[in-house]
This record gives C-alpha cells, sequence and structure tokens, in this order.
C-alpha cells in the first residue's frame, strides 16, 4: 500500500472564506473528505497536512525521507519566495511530488510570481479545483 | 456524449523520436492508441489532430465553437509566443480548455519562456508524462 | 483607380463572436459590407483578405509588389510579434500601410505587447471601431 | 452642433520650423487653417489651443468638463511622462478624446517612450500628417 | 501657533467629479472646510493651496522657506515624476513634509509608479481618505 | 467598542536596541504603553501581538477572523516578500488593516523593497515615529 | 553522396528586391543558381527549399530525418521567435545544421533579436553575403 | 557681437539655500554675478534667465530662435524627464547649447536619472562648481 | 574564553543525505563533532543550532546579543530572500558573523539568487566544504 | 597578394589543453599549420599573432592600418566586454573583419555574453571548429 | 607651478584617422600641440601620456601620487567598463581629475555604454571637441 | 612541497594608501611579509605575484599549468568584468583556486558588480580583511 502525504500551505485552511470568486465555496473540511474518499477508492495510505509556518512545512517534507512514497503538495503563497521548501522538496530526490494549485495561477499572478518549487517537482495539476487533488493522487498511483 | 478535442502542437508527432530522456521513447502513435483508449473508457466523443501550422490550430480552434464540449491542447513550442493560438483560445470563451505539457516544462525552461496560453486556458497538467492528457480528459469529464 | 487591399489577421473573422465587450456585436460580414460601401464611396479598387496563417499572410503582403496602391492591415495578435509580417511590409517600401486595430490597444495590452509591425507601416488608426478601417481607406486616398 | 477642443502641447508651435524631415514644412498657422476648414465643412463648433506649459494643458481639458463633446490632444513631448494630464483626461470619463501624432511615432522613439495619456484616450490615429487632425475630428463626428 | 501649508496638486481639484469609486463624492471645498474646520481644532495656522502647475507649486514650496513651520502635500500625479518638486521639498530641509494620497496607492498603480517625492518628505499617509490629511496635520503637532 | 489587533513583526522586539538612529532609542515596552493609553483614550479594546514568525503572524490574522474590528500592522521585514502574510490580510477582507512603518521606509529602502502587503490593507501610515501606531488606530476609530 | 537541404525562410525570396542597401541587389534565382553550381562543385547532393510559413518549414525539416545528412538554413525572421523551427531543429540531433545570415544582423539588429535557433545549429555564417550559403555548404563536406 | 542666454531651471535659485554640502554656499546671485563679469571679459552680450516652471523655459528657448547665438542650460532636476525641454533644443538645430551642472551629477544620481537633454545639446560640462557656466560660455565664444 | 554561536539553517541537518554531489558524503552529525573539536582546539565556548524556522533561527539571534561573542551563520536557503534574519543580524551589530556556504554557490545558483544577509555579514567563507566553519571559527578567534 | 593578420585573443594558446570537450585535443601548433597551409593554398600572405593583452590586441589592431588587406579575429573573451577593441576595429572601417569562434557562443554563453565586437566586424564563422578560421580566410579572398 | 598629466586612452591616438565625421580630422599631434601650448599659456608643467593598455594607464595614474597636482583623462572605451581605471583613479583621492570626451557620448553611446569612471572624477567636460582638453587644464588651475 | 601562487590584481600594491577606511592601513609590503610568515608556517612553497595589468595577470594564471599546486586570487576590480582571466582559471581546471577579498564586497559593491572569477574558483573568503590570505593559504594546505 503506497505511503502519501498530502501538504497544504498557509491559508488553505481558509478555504470557503477567502476569495470566494477564486476558489470556490467549499471548505477546507470539504477538501479533507474528498481527499480521504479518494485515497480509499485507489488504495492509498494517506495523511493531510496543514500549516502556515514555512519551518514546520520543510519539518513535514523532511519526515517523508524513508517513510512516504509520494507527495501532493499545495504550497500556497509559498509557492513563489521559499527556496527553503524548494531545498527540501530538491532533498528527497527519490520521492516523486506533485505540485497543485486550485485556481489557475497563471490569471491571476503577476509575472513575477513564478514557482520557485516547480523545476523540484514531478509535475503540477493547476486550476482544476479541488478535482485537482485527486488527479495528482490518481498519478502518484500510476506511477512504478 | 461529450465531444472533445485533442490538439497536439509542432513536433508532438516527433515523439519517440525527439529528445527521448526527457519525453519517452514512446511514439506519437502510442499517444494515439492511450487517448482513443481513454475516450472509450469515459464516454467521450474524441478527435485528435496535429500539426506544425500555427494558422491550422487556430482554424481547427475556430471549429470548435458550437461543435465541441471541451479541449485538451498541447501547444508545443508556440506555447511560449503564440498569442494568436491565444486569442482563439480566449475567443470561444465557454469551452473548457486544458493545457498539457508531457515534461515539466519548468525544470528546463529558462525564465523567459513563459506559458502565454496558460491564461486563457482554464487550467494545465505539467510534467505527468502522457498520461497527463489522460487526467485533462478526465478532468474535462468531472466539470458540469 | 487606386488599388488598395485590406488584410484582417488571426481571429479578426470571429468579430461579433470574441470579447463582445471590446470588439462591438458587429460580425465580420458587417465589416466587409462597411469596407466594400466605403471603398465605392471612394473610389477604391478593394481586396479584402484574412487569415490565421502568417505565411498566407507574408504571402499576400509580397503579392502587393507591383499590383496595388496601399495597404490596411490589422495584424490581430501577430502585431505583437511576427517579425516576419513585419519583413514583408518593410520589403514592399514604396507602398503605404496603415496599421488598424478595432479597440485601444493601450488600454489592454501589457507592457510587453508591443508593436513590432507598427514602426514599418505609414501610421496607425486606434480604438476608433470598426470605423478605423474607413478612416485609413480615406487616408490612403489623401495620400499623392 | 457639436463643440470639440484640439489641444496641442508643447513644440507643436513650431512646425515647419523643427525637425522638418519629420514633420513637414507647413507651418503652425497652416495647421490651424485646415482645422477650422474641416469644423466648417463638417459642421463642428472648434477650439484651438496651444501651450507649452503642462499645467495650462491641464486648467484647459477641465475647463471642458461640462462644455465641450469632444477632444483632439497632440501632447507633443508630454506623451511621454505626464502623468497629471492623463488624470485630467481620465477625469472627464464622459467625453471622448483621440490622441493624434503627427509622425509614426513608433518609428522614432526609443522603446521606453510609451505614450502615457493612450490609456485613457479613446484612441490614437498616428503618422498621417496634419491630416491626422481631420480624421480624428471625422471620428469625433462620427460617434453616438 | 504653527503656520502649514497643505498643497494639493494636480486634479485633486476635480474631487467629487474624477473617478468616484477611488477618491469619494466629496468635493473639493468640502476637503477645502474638513482641514480649516481641523486647523482651528489644533491651533494651527494653515493656508490651502492647489494647482495644477508643476512650477507653481515648487514656487510655492520655496516660499514655505523662513515663513512656514510644516507642509501637508498631495502631489497628486507629480507623484511619480516630478523631480523637480522633489528638489523644492529636499531644499528647505528643516521643515516637516507630510506627503499626503487618498486612495490606496499601492492598490492602484503599476509597479513603475513610485513616488519620487516620499524619500524627501518625513512620513506618508496614504489611503485613508480625506482624513488622511487630518491625521498628517495632527502629525505636524505633534512634532517638536 | 471596537475590538483591535496591533501586530507587531520581526525584530520590532527590539526597538532601542536596533539601529537607534533610524528608529529611535525608546524600547518595545515604551511603544507597547503609548499604544494601550492611547486605547483607552479611544475606548478600544487593544491586544498586541509581537512575533518573529511568518506562521504565527498568519494564524494571529486568521484568528482575527469574526473576532476583531480592525488591524494595525508593522510587518517589519516580512512587508517585503511575505506573499503567505499578503494572502491572510487579504483573506478577511471585511476587516480594514492598516499597515505602519515607524521610519520613513522610501528613504532607505533600495527600489526592489517594494511592500507586498501594502496593496491588501487599507492603507499606511510610514515615517511618522512611534506615533504612527496611534494615527492607525485613530483612523480605525473614524471608519464606519 | 552527401544530401543536403538549404531551407530559405520568410522573405528571403524578395532578396533584390527587398531592402538592396543590406542584402545587395542580386535576386533568388542568382542565388538558387550558386548554390547548384557549388553544391555540382563539391559533389553534393542539394535539394532548396523557400517558404513564408513556419509550419511548412517545421514539416520540411522533420522531412531530414533519415533521409538528409546535411541542413544550411536561413530562418530570416523567424531567427527571432520561433521555437518551433528551433524544436524541429533540435529533434534531428545527429544531422549538422549551418545557420547562415546573408547581412550581419549584429548591426542591425536591437539586442533583444536574439537568435533562438542558433544554439540548437551546429554553427553560423553571418555576414558574408551571399557567399556565406557556398562557405556553409563547404563546411557540411568537410564534416566526418 | 554675440548674444548668448544663460537658463537656470527649477531650484537653481535656491543656490546657497539647498545642500550646500553639495552646491557650495555662494547664493545665486553670486553665480549672476560671475556670469555678468564673464560675459564683459569675453564681450558676450549675455542675458539670465530663471524658472521653476517647464513651459516658461520651453517659451523662452523658443524666443531664441533667431534671436540669440548660443545657450548655456543649467536644466536642473528637469535634466531627468522634461522630454519636453529636449524638443524645445532640438527644435532649434542650429544653435550651440551647452548643458552645465554645479556638481558631479554621476555621483550623486541613482542609475535611472538619465539625462534626458544631454544627447541634443552640443556638450555638457559638469562637477566645476559655478565656473562650470564660465566654462560654458568660454567655449560658445571659441566655437566659429 | 569566547563565546560563539554556530546557526545552521534550512535543510543543513540533511548533510550527507541531500545533493551528495554538491555537499559531499558527511552528515551533519560529522559538521558537529569537527565544530567541536575545533572550538576545543581554539579554546572557544561554541553552541551549535540547527532550525528549519526562520523564526527560530531570529529569536536565537536575538538571544545573541549580550550573550555571544561571534557568530557563525550559514543560512541556507534564507540566504536568499530572508530580510528578516538580515534584519536580526543587522541588529546586533557589535557582534561579527561570518557567513559560511559548503559549496560555491556561484557556480549554481542562478543569477538571482542574491545573498540578502551577505552586506550585514562581516565576511564570508564560501565553497571550502564542512572545513569553512573551521576556517570562520578560526577568524573570529584572530579578531580582537 | 593579399595581406592578411589573423589575431588570437586570450586563452586560444591554451587550445588543447582548455576544456577540451568544446575546443577539441588539436593544439595551438596545429592551427597556426592549418592556417599556414591555407594560406599557401590560397596565395595569401599570412600574419599570425595571439596574445593575452587587451592593449597588445588593440596595438597590432592599428599597425594594420596601411599595411593589411584583411583580419581574421577570433577576441576570446574580450568579445563579451572589450569596447577598447571593438573601437580599434571600427578605426580601421575600410579593412575587412571577420571575427571566428571555433565552438557555437550560442550554446554555451548565457544571454548577457554578447559580441561587442560583433557589429563593427563583416562577418563571422562561429561553431565550425578550427575549420571556421579557414572559411574566414576563404571569404576575405573572395571579397573583391 | 602646478604639475599635471594629461592621459589619453585607448585610440585616442588616432584621432584624424577614426571616425572623422565625429571626431574631427585633426590628428593626435595637433592634440598634443594644443596642449602644450595652453600648459605655457596658464603656466603650467604638463606630460602627455597615451595608450592603449589599461594596465599601463593604470600604472601611469598610481605614478601621480605625490607627484601630480591634477589629471585631465579621456578614458576612452575604457569608460565603459575599467573598474580598474575607476579603482586606480579613486585611491588618489586628493588630486583633482577632470575626464573629457571629444564628442557628445550622450549622442552616440547606447543606454547602456555608462561612464564607471565619472562618479570618481571630479567633473566632466563633454562634446565640446578638442578645446575640451583646454577648458579641463583651465579648471584644474582655477581649483584652490 | 606544495606550490602555491598568490596572485594580487590591480590596486592591491596602494594598500595603506587607498580608501583606508576600507582596506585598512596596513601597506602592501605587510601583506607580504604575512603571507610569506604564513607560507613557512604551513610548508608552503609561495610565489607572490602584483600587476595591474589584465593581460600579465593571464600570462602569470597559464605559468601554473603543470608547475602549481594551487592559486589565491585576489582580481581586484577584474573581479566585475575580466572574462579573460576567468577563461584563465577555467583552463587550469585540476589546479584549486580560492578567491579573497578583503573588504566584504557585498556590502559595498552595487547589484551589477558580481564576481565574473567565482563561478571558476574553488571558493571564496571574503571581507576576512588581510587575514582571508592566510585562511585561503590554510584551505589550499587541507586539501588532498
Amino acid at each position: 500500500m503506497k505511503k502519501i502525504l498530502v501538504i497544504n500551505g498557509p491559508n488553505i485552511n481558509f478555504l470557503g472564506i477567502r476569495e470566494k470568486g477564486i476558489y470556490g465555496s467549499q471548505n477546507y473540511d470539504a477538501l479533507v473528505d474528498m481527499i480521504n474518499k479518494k485515497a480509499e477508492e485507489l488504495g492509498l495510505d494517506v495523511e493531510i497536512f496543514q500549516s502556515n509556518h514555512e519551518g514546520a512545512i520543510i519539518d513535514k517534507i523532511q519526515e517523508c525521507y524513508g517513510n512516504k512514497d509520494g507527495i501532493v503538495i499545495n504550497p500556497g503563497a509559498y509557492t513563489h519566495y521559499s527556496y527553503a521548501i524548494r531545498d527540501a522538496l530538491a532533498s528527497i530526490e527519490s520521492i516523486p511530488k506533485i505540485e497543485v494549485h486550485i485556481s489557475n495561477v497563471h490569471t491571476r499572478e503577476e509575472f513575477r510570481h513564478v514557482s520557485v518549487t516547480a523545476p523540484v517537482c514531478t509535475g503540477q495539476v493547476v486550476g482544476l479545483g479541488l478535482n485537482g487533488y485527486l488527479y495528482a493522487m490518481q498519478a502518484l498511483c500510476d506511477m512504478q
């Protein structure tokens, strides 16, 4: 049974509160439910983690070393500047990592808001709503 | 039955020939087969189109107007500069469009290789190999 | 009788479909009618050409050499990057060329969307709606 | 009878003196005559104003509020940096404003010489010589 | 009794006319009344000056030398490029100067619209509406 | 009685120790006293919070949701890059937020040190020393 | 006998018409003759292709796969932005490719007109007139 | 007898008041005396003009047309952005113009503070104090 | 006996795990041993601290105030963007601080990866492997 | 008999030692031999010069004035910044000059490594190995 | 008697040969004569030095330490990049140094050709032809 | 016995003369003594070389090939632009090279003053005064 970790970065816990026009009106609990249901369906052992703290996210990523088979990560705003999270992701090279963004960040972000974490992830699912997490989980499943 | 169009831009037909280290050794026919099989599985009416011609791709996108329910597009190198394809995609606003890239473009592309088409698509699936097309098709299916 | 060519670039044929808030609700046929009526009024021999293909537009511009007395061109999205169309326009130096944009591109375009064709045209009519084509035709008429 | 104001910014009064290769040899009086004749022809009540003073141009634009039906403006060098003129033009939103440049500024201007006034004008007529003023007047006439 | 000057730059006199969504519907006279009432309350001798002319604003600033104890200035659009006003403010080093902006300029202004006057002022009050002038006056009062 | 939160970011607790030439010699306790005294005077229920941890500041901002009527925030160095704090502030849209900087950051900061938090705050008070907090509190009071 | 393809991009067919001061007065037929004569001299099987269509050039490059031993290409204006042609050239890695420019592009091109095709070609011959094609053919001959 | 005009831009009249560390402690009257004495010595008919108004400086430059044989100009802060003064200087091509800066602007100015007037002047004397005006006058004298 | 603090930022604890090609195969414990041994040799009282949390590193730096005689810091990825750590280092001006990087960051880092902490440190030791810490300790010893 | 000078800039004498993967394993003597043999074949009087000294290269270029009929120059690293060598080459306008680079500099050089000497040379031969010198010599021969 | 050194950088010895349209037709000997005559007139002990070698110019500047009272320097192309010459000039702080350019570099130079030496010189004389050297000598004379 | 070369670039010989506030008051002879004493202590055969000539430094670096076991280099101002020295250092790949800067260049240098030599050196010692040379020598000793 594959063990995967889903990491949600800062403010993702405010889903359904924050900018509903962009992120929809489903709240964080609904997301957690969707992920757990999908995990069951795919036969995955899933752990879900949310933190607003950059350091806590790094600690969590480091814990994956030797303990997890894949990561789904929505780094939230840290996407744009956390070279520290990027280094943590890069340090556990052998584990596949998929970056998820709920909304189409390319629509909303100014040109300088690049993703510093994208180059060290395996791939990205962007703009497909909460379902994006599920496609990422599916993709981790499909990898050998 | 939803009707979708899969568009492959320039040089995608050289899959399995071109830079295998990046794109894998499966060729274009294998991709076509995967897409057709998945369409059957999802109950989608799929049309697959490949061209190296920017204008031909625009013509094809315009044909979707009133005729298709969704687009999966891998614009290849046109991703980086074809404002004309971008305008074509934008002109058919009501149709969902998902951009797919086989490899993780964020790893390979220089900073100035942005995607000009991304902001007018619904979302993106990046770096998940040929499977990326399948997740995009799934996502079109899941949309109301 | 002066012979002029009106060239419409990619997606202009989607007038009335595409972003009506910006381009108005009149469709491409209405534009063709307006141009033909104006040509009659001004005593001009007008040919109207639309294509989504950069190469086809270049071919058409080259045909003007020795055959036309003036060009009205709305290069659409090619305005922003087609150095090839720019070179084609520059190659027929003696023929006056007026660039037309239906909407005020300066309002909508990001800073990096410059016009690469503008420097090799005689002038520009911008933001005056479909009438812009008519003023451009008038201007070609008024030139010696 | 529509009341319009034609504003000429700094150094336009030096027409026929300044860089004749670019601006032609007709002087400012000739321009005034052309505009007056055209106004008569179009049935417009025209006022012509020239000043080298940024503040005086702003004062004049503000006077239009409630008193004019359209503005033709050649801001001269202020085009490139006068955010104050831009704000004045923007403040009288309901009045159409057309920016005119005698020569093709895109040919001559360095890349950083953008027009800061263009985004708040209705449109632009560029590079069509002194006639550009006349086409702009025509366009104001043609608007409802 | 402290003597202060309140300077309002270009287009501030169009308060209540210009972009009400941003600047509110109170007009310039209302602002003048608020400032006078506050001056009385704080025991300040206040002079209020408005001009669209960069040079007139500089002349006025120079008059402060030896005659005023503080300046509240809303340079309007000159904020973004008037190095001449900046030099004038800098030249009267010993007099405290507070820059006021009615709306939150950081929300509306493009990245290149920096304030060239900010570095030579004592401080800034931004985005707090017409009240911003009053807090600035209070601040001048509170300084030794 | 309005409930407000005053947030002080990293190193603000080193007031009176750090770069006295810029920040003055009053220490952090003196600031706390000033704020409390002012709150009493204005009839505000004030809570003061300081942390060097970006995540802790985000947690605190999130707590305001449904619990506070206004925020005064000096994000310290996080002003320049914390898109995560920015998102947190943006997520609680209905609560007014005023950014305070003790010194005139425009004097000291290099051009690239922009404020990423400013666009999502209501306004800013800059360069008016410790009193800046008091004017911000006053402003929160004056809002309906 | 080595088989080589000479590709001429947009507007090269207008040699002798377009900007003679830069490209000389010999026309395209003269170039074809020179190339054919040189091929005979060097014992090369040469095919010459010209198109204004980006897509057609890509199709042609793809045809070389398994069929040609070398390419001489003058991509014309596509040099500056056709990442699609670049990808096509890159996809046939084992075939040597030499980029030719008739005039010294470094003299005429603005700084941003870089060559996007140059990095995937073997080398370049620039500014040596029509003879440049001949030296490139010679170089293909000299390679093992 | 050569007739020359010495133009001093904004804030130069505050010599001896403004930033003495940079501009020295001699006041504007001292500068006027030095210039008049030198004019007498060189046999020049000199007129000295100072204004804080950009428009007034342009008016004055235009007056030189047909009336003066040379201009010495210290545009003050307008050096950095007044394309309008630049155009005025350029419009009177045949008259030599020397730009003077009292202090070494290259030491003090940030990289973006270029001189927009320098390219249309004959030359510059920079950083040589008030004497700079005298060397510029000498140079006008020495020209045929 | 001098008291020094050695601070290791995010992911340094993954030495020997993370990118061994760059950082070598010795693990974090080996580094701790080397530092302790060197401290003994130099007669230094050394404390070693590692954290992935930006805020925790700032707290630790603040603790040095009045308690330590020198700092050796490897800020890891925070080097590139933590203005908050920079401010903390700057706030304890009198204590010497040496920045250490194990690998030659100039080889690996993109041009925009500058060190924001470098300007407030006394100096840097870069690219000399784990020994770099020892040379930094030696340097702190050698300072008066 | 045409007299030509071949100039090799810094580090070219380390051919066969330096980065063999890029420059091949033939050493500098082999290059000298190839050039001499080719000169004989083409009936050219050739002089070969190598120096690591920018000034010495300039001196040598100046000596060509009146003494040589053509220059082949590989400026090595000076290509990227020696405006002094550029000026020297420009000063002897009537002599054709061909810049040679052994490897394809467009592959290896970062975007900012432009060639400052290219615009003042007649043309360039790039990426064709040591043979590049021979094609350049041939080209000098072929010029009238 | 003041001792001054006149330094001429690379290619200045080609005066009268190089780009006569810009530098005039007088040759280097004429310049030397002018300088010597002026020195006699002003009672200066002058030494004139020309070199194409950056290092030789630095050696010469260092010799001035303790031996000269002033420097006139035309660094030629080294103006744009020789931080080494700049440091040499900066190292002899107490000696006044005037930079001379024969032509108006602001007219000819691209935006990136700044003067790196200007900030460490006392001032500049630009665009006043060979006479510029004489005004610089005069200025050194006039300094106390 | 390891043989090392210490190279000092331009103006380092002016230690104790040049900007003492930055570089200290010890002169170049003192540095030479320190290095020699340390060499003796470490059992190194040291040669010390100083030159203001870029070419001479390159010649010296090339001499190391086959003759030295390590280089300590302070390239002075050449650090910022000498791609030629960089290439020379890169050409002798197998020899370790340590770049030394006496002062903390990150404090003083503008953002564009990067080190072009740093990426081809093994490492750097920065800001640790004259002692920096000694730590670099120690590091060369410690390498296998």
